[in-house]
Parts: structure tokens; C-alpha cells; sequence
């Protein structure tokens, strides 16, 4: 269902030829109104890419009617011929759709190696194949044109009584950490509603979602998120009954990309609480999902829980060390800063790994997801230019 | 020659069998006079082990007549119990030892596994053991004594002309982070020099050395430098020529610490050029340091550039980010932000890899030394309670 589940919104995938596998790498999502308002929140990384610098500017007006996606290539740190290249490609989505589309109006999005220009000789003429493929039903298609090193395509659907939906694809594997991580997502919805209020929603719902997921500890310079709302249903639903079922989409979304995380074997929930600020039991949750002694540990199933402490250690967050508390999967084998139940008593078999971290200081909390580090993510990450 | 380099101090290595496998397990480094002068620096974890809260207050008096030393365990995170034990070993050095040494002056190092208790009934006896084995030559032993994972035990000395020497033992092979790493070090000299002094040439030593290694990432609860002067040469040396001597011995020996880093096998040297600030400086090195997917790319010999600039955009340092300019074994192959010199030109085959990030600002810089990220380092910390 994915970005054509809701309303007013026809999708594309196909194989351009920019990725060497012919894999399909070319996703168009296009917007048929009535509205055409958009919101967009993008990579907090200072090295942004082509299409990021394009697609801010695009999302500042609020108003896109399509969305070309490419994978296999980033067009990252590829200079003034970069942006050109992404600028080429948004004129010939307008001209290929021809009507009101204009290339101000149309985001563009790329994701792949760093530091390659895109084989536009072969994207351009793509341009024109995915439009002629353009279907209600192509949602599951475009999911699957922006893979990288996914295992499986990632979409979510929220449908209210009311008659609205939410639907999005996303995809993202390896450099997953907030601010985003490397992801592209679309959302899409039938509910009539102006860009500012979708750009409120879409920031609630990131936060804590795709803001909180860190696979890996590394930023992209790619990541992307847009919500492109149709119209087409004709409701307005009340702000928060739509802020929660984007929220939704979003908390799904970024769940399936931490449980196709590259070489991961373990999803890690890292649940810090009772502290003294949300923002003190973030910097405390990353802190432990990017700690590698620790997600070594995990990936042996081994409840190290020392590497918890050493990594809180490392913050500026309001704690006691002698009153710290962790579980691992429920068995607090940590109490006071020092040794509490049998470690032997947790056991680490399943694919979800919880810790929870007790800062015994103020009554705030929040969820980090994490993986495991292992000899998979190492061997996929040190393939020549993988 | 290690600690009993300079004049003025004996040392043993022995087994106690605090280790399970027999290795040796607990070192005695005794400073014989006329001076007890010593300074030492501390991990900065806010979780910190029960013998650094105890050598920290010992070094407050700046006067440390002996240090002992265990591997096989962290004392850490261990409680009241834990501290009794610290104290209890101290008290014990104290009374094998005699005449006019007391507790208050004898510093207390450990390092092995958080979280569990040191068997004492082994410990205690094992200090009459190393006592009896106090050698003139028994630097080596000590420090064989406080390997962990160590492949090699780490030794280095300096000799000034005009009689004095400074020379050094340090383990440490994973939780190598700044501020610092899991590591214990002792450094003796015979030049005559107060407290306060050695303080300083120590102070101003670690911060570009061992503050400057950065293995993998995570910091230590342990992390111990102490520096002890027995003034035996009778030769108070220049500030100046003394604290290069500490400089000197303290970067030999962190080169051997990333040099024996585990499962690593590439030592990478990271210099930042042209920075507006030193700290700048550092925070970029730290960044490039600690990416995971560059560090997975460079045991893979693959000069991905990419993954420096994805880096370095994560940092809030000063720098436009199409002026960077990034070198990889003096290969170019990222200029003004963009593609540089070709990447295939770029020979990874050695031990040793050099990246340059020129940020085009200022005129500052820093070197930090990291490791590779392997599928050795995966095994090896993911192994039951490694």
C-alpha cells in the first residue's frame, strides 16, 4: 500500500540502470491534489547532499506535486556538477508530467556511495519509464526502488474511520543514527490539510521516532523524510488524531529499519528512565546504543551490564553513580552502581534485546533503538566501496 | 627496563591467581627515595572504579611510596565491599613493606572485568609474594603483571645525558577512549623533582598522548597514569627537557597501545590541519575516529572519503564544507568538498594509515590515533564476560 494507500497519489519503480545489478533504483511518488502542501524535515549532518541543499529549498514554499527518488548513488560531495545534475533531474520530472509541475515544486532524493556522480545518461531517460509506469497501486514498487543494502522493502499504512490515511515507504540500512539516519521516507496522505500544520506533525511524530533510532552511530548526509498530504479524502481530521497516526507510520517505519539493520542480529531497546530531563535520558540512551564494547557484548548475549555503566559514565546527565540501576530483559543486574541480580538469570535468545537504564534522579524517560555490532556489519561495511 | 629504568626503584610482577589461566596478575612498583613525589591523572568516567577514587585521594598529598597493581578484575561498580578491598590492599602493601610506609601514601591500580569482586583471599597473599620478589631489574615482570588482553607487555624509556630517566610499563588493548583509555600506566624518574612538577610535565604529556588514542571509542572506568620521582640522580632537570622526556615515554607508549589494540589491524593516524582551534581540531579527529563505517572501510583497505566527510559533518567545528579537502596515505582524493585525486591511487596494504582533513579554516591542529574496526575486534569483545 505504502505511499498510494491513501487518496490522490500514483506511484512508480523501476530499474534505470544506475545500479550496476540492474536492481530497480528509480521511485516516482506524485502528488494529484486537490492540495499539494508538504513538509519535510532532513539531515542535521553539516555535509549534505545534492539533493538535500534542492529539496530544503523545494519543502520552503510548502507546496510538492512529485517526488523522484534514486538509489544507487548518493550524489553526496560531488560539487557544483552535483547540484546541477539533481536540478536536471527535477526539470525532467516537470517536463515529463508535464501540466502545472514546474521543477521548484518536485523533491528529490538520492541515496548510495558518497563522492560518485550519478549516471544521468541513464537516470534521465529512467525519469520517463517511471512515469509511464505511474500507477494508484505502484506504492510497493517505488518502496522497492529505493533499497540499498535493505533486505526487504519497508512500508506502513494508518487508515482512521474518519476515511483518512497515512501511508509511507522507507529505506535505510547501515549509517542509521539520528539527525537522521540514512533513510529516505515518504508519507503521504488524503487528509486535507495545509503544509504547517503538516510540518508540526511531521516533527512531533521524528523526535521520537526516526530521531531516536541509532543502528550505528553514524550520521548520513542524505537522510530525508517528507509528508506530502492530497486532499483528495476532503476531511481536515483534528490535529492530534492525525499527529498520532503519523506518529505511528513513523514508530513503524523506523522499527522495520532497525530490524533490517545491516549485519544486525539483535534489535536493542534501551529504555532510560527517572531522569532528570527527556534530553538528559537521550544523551544517555545514545550513549549506550553507540557503545561498542557493549553491542559487541549483546551480540555474544553476554548481559555485560559494566559496559552499561562505563558508557553512562561518559555523559553529562544528572545521576548518582552509586544509586544507578539496570535490567537486561527485565533482570536488574545492576542495583545501586554495583552488582544486584544473578546475571545468569537473564536470558538473551530472541532478536529483542531491553535494557533499561534507572537514573534515580527525576521522573522523565525515553526510547533509543539500537543493534548489535557484529563480524556481519563489519564484513558488509568493508567490502571494497560497499 | 620499564619502571625500574631510573635509579631509586624496584618492582615485581608475580601471579597470584587472580587470573583463572595462572598468568601473572599482580605487580609492586616501590619508589626506595630520597623523594616520594608523584602526580597522577585519572579516568574522566563519572563511573569510576573503587582504586581510582582511592589513588585519587593518595595523590591529593602528592606522595605514593609504592603501587600495586592487578589485572583479572576492574574493582569496579562494586560497592562499599569494593572500596574495603582497595583500602584493605593498600593497608596489606603497607605492612609487607615496612618502616615508614603507610597506606595513605600507597596507590592502588586495577583492571580486568567490571562488576565483580576481587578474590582477596588471592590477593592479599600475593602481595607477600610480590614484596619477597622486589627487584631492581623487575620492571619487565611488573609489567607482564598487568597485561589483560594485551598481546604484549609495554615498556619505554628515556635517558637524559645529564644523568636522569624517566621510563614507563602500560597495558591496555580495548576501551581505548580518551580521557582515557582502559589503561593503567606507571612512570618513574630519578630526577629530583616536587609534586607539583611532576604534575604538570604529566598533565601536559597525557593531553596530546594518551588522550589522543582513541581505539574504540569507549571510555574506561579504570584509566590510571601515575608518575613517580625518587630524585635518586641528585639532578633536578629543566622543566622544559623533563616534561619532552614524560612527552616522549608517554607517546611511545600510547603508539604501542593502538599498536596491540584488540582485533585491530591498522593503526590509524588522523591529522587535522588548518582548524580554527586546537579543540576543533580534536573534536574532528575524535569524529573521524569513531565513525564506524569508515573504520569498517579502512580494514578493508577501501580510501572511502565518503565516510571521512560524513564525519566531519556531524562535528560543530569551524569549516564550509565544499572546502574540505581530505587526504588518505597522502592521496588527495577529496578536494574542495567534492571528488579529488583518483582513489585507486590510494595503497592501504600497511599496518599504518594516514588521513588527513584539512578544514580550511585556521591554522591549528591535532593528531588522534585510532584503530580499524574488525570482525577480530567483534569476536573478541563478544565473547562471554571478556
Amino acid at each position: 500500500m505504502s505511499v498510494t494507500a491513501a487518496q490522490g497519489f500514483s506511484a512508480a519503480g523501476i530499474a534505470a540502470g544506475i545500479k550496476a545489478n540492474g536492481n530497480p533504483d528509480l521511485a516516482l511518488v506524485v502528488n494529484h491534489g486537490p492540495r499539494l502542501s508538504a513538509a519535510g524535515v532532513f539531515t542535521s549532518n553539516r555535509v549534505k547532499a545534492a539533493p538535500v541543499h534542492w529539496s530544503e529549498q523545494v519543502l520552503r514554499g510548502g507546496t510538492v506535486s512529485a517526488v523522484v527518488l534514486n538509489s544507487g548513488g548518493a550524489n553526496a560531495c560531488t560539487g557544483p556538477r552535483g547540484f546541477q545534475d539533481t536540478h536536471a533531474t527535477a526539470e525532467k520530472v516537470a517536463a515529463v508530467l508535464g501540466g502545472e509541475h514546474n521543477a521548484g515544486e518536485i523533491a528529490v532524493a538520492s541515496t548510495g556511495l558518497i563522492g560518485v556522480l550519478l549516471p544521468m545518461d541513464k537516470l534521465l531517460p529512467g525519469i520517463e519509464t517511471a512515469a509511464d509506469a505511474l500507477s494508484a497501486d505502484g506504492g510497493e514498487d517505488a518502496a522497492v526502488a529505493i533499497k540499498t543494502t535493505d533486505t526487504v522493502h519497508k512500508t506502513a499504512t494508518v487508515s482512521h474511520a474518519a476515511g483518512w490515511t497515512v501511508g509511507g515507504m522507507a529505506k535505510g540500512a547501515g549509517m542509521l543514527a539520528p539527525g537522521l539516519a540514512t533513510m529516505l521516507v515518504v508519507l503521504t496522505t488524503d487528509a486535507d490539510l495545509d503544509s504547517a500544520t503538516l510540518d508540526k506533525a511531521l516533527r512531533d511524530a521524528t523526535r521520537t521516532t526516526f530521531d531516536r533510532v541509532d543502528s550505528d552511530g553514524c550520521m548520513s548526509t542524505n537522510d530525508t523524510v517528507l509528508l506530502l498530504a492530497s486532499g483528495a479524502c476532503g476531511t481536515a481530521p483534528a490535529y492530534d488524531e492525525f499527529a498520532e497516526a503519523v506518529r505511528t507510520v513513523c514508530d513503524d517505519l523506523a522499527r522495520q529499519l532497525i530490524g533490517d539493520a545491516e549485519g544486525a542480529s539483535k534489535d536493542i531497546r534501551i529504555e532510560v528512565v527517572n531522569a532528570a530531563s527527556e534530553d538528559d535520558a537521550v544523551e544517555v540512551g545514545r550513549s549506550i546504543a553507540r557503545n561498542n564494547l557493549l553491542k559487541c557484548a549483546i551480540h555474544g548475549e553476554d548481559p555485560n551490564w559494566g559496559r552499561v555503566l562505563s558508557a553512562i559514565g561518559t555523559t553529562k546527565a544528572a545521576f548518582d553513580p552509586d544509586r544507578l540501576n539496570v535490567a537486561i530483559n527485565g533482570i536488574w543486574v545492576c542495583k545501586n552502581g554495583s552488582v544486584g541480580e544473578d546475571r545468569d538469570l537473564v536470558s538473551m535468545k530472541g532478536r529483542e534485546v531491553r535494557i533499561t537504564a534507572d537514573l534515580a534522579t527525576g521522573s522523565e524517560s525515553a526510547v533509543i533503538w539500537a543493534n548489535d555490532l557484529t563480524a556481519d556489519y563489519v564484513h558488509e561495511n568493508s567490502a571494497y566501496s560497499s
